[in-house]
């Protein structure tokens, strides 16, 4: 991400900092009350993001609880998990606190699961996500492929477009 | 739990609040921060009740997210995701603000997954697990013959004991 936000003039720092998150069904609920929360203890503008597993047939599982079940029951869990439809999506989700408002940019990769995980490179779901219209996982792709495509490139594009919109750079700058 | 504290005496009031839990492993974190979270909202004393299922083969997943868990990938889900070892526990978690301090009382039952759901009474993962020493689901056992075992019990038990000890009564009357 800082890499996309220097390409665009724009400086990013992390802030590392602990906090709680509820817990609630949908990645956006979560991340923001995360951002209300962490409100006044950061400067603003700030951003944080999230990102989940959505599977169809699973009713969305893992969804908002992604890093907790693949540290629980593992891609083989998962697997063992599907024996029909395969659809699934991952789903990041960005929530700004512009110092005025708050607003969220969501970014959506639509895919299915493989039959079983194949590819090293990336992380956590990577090895078991075919995006739709590819042939390689995720974790076979490229960090330069993946970036093309991924929910995470897209969320962060939309943030950054809303950065340098007109009517926001004042704020930013 | 109403017919439990009756039985001793002691009156018992359920307060119908919402609530945001935090996301953590484990049910005594959670349950510890809900409490600290609703200090101040409720009359003291107030307790609030927490239970999980935690399988051992699946590093104690569901856990705190049993809840979620069943909602979205059911018994069957579950049942899949075992092969060899079966071993599980519930964890009943009970969280007391007395007015003055914070106390934790804890129920578990040990026992294991069954190879496939049996029974309709009870709820949850009831009609999969058959306590340790017993043959039949939980979902197989009359109200009486489950309150005598179960996690939810042992730890109403111990909270009943703190409260008609001699050196917390004055605090509960």
């Amino acid at each position: 991400m800082e890499e996309i936000f220097s390409r665009n003039g724009i400086k990013l720092a992390w802030e590392n900092i602990e906090y709680d998150e509820i817990q609630d069904d949908t990645t956006e609920a979560i991340s923001m009350r995360s951002c209300m929360d962490l409100s006044g203890k950061v400067r603003t503008p700030f951003f944080l993001e999230d990102t989940g597993l959505y599977i169809e047939a699973l009713n969305g599982f893992p969804g908002p609880y992604s890093s907790y079940v693949i540290r629980k029951i593992g891609l083989s869990g998962i697997l063992s998990l599907l024996t029909g439809q395969r659809g699934a999506e991952f789903k990041t989700v960005i929530t700004l606190d512009s110092g005025s408002e708050y607003l969220q940019f969501t970014g959506i990769l639509r895919g299915s699961i493989s039959m079983e995980p194949r590819g090293s490179s990336g992380f956590g779901y990577d090895p078991i996500f075919v995006p739709e219209g590819a042939v390689k996982t995720l974790a076979e792709m490229s960090l330069e492929e993946k970036n093309a495509i991924s929910h995470r490139s897209i969320a962060t594009g939309k943030l950054i477009s809303y950065i340098l919109s007109r009517e926001s750079k004042d704020k930013f700058q």
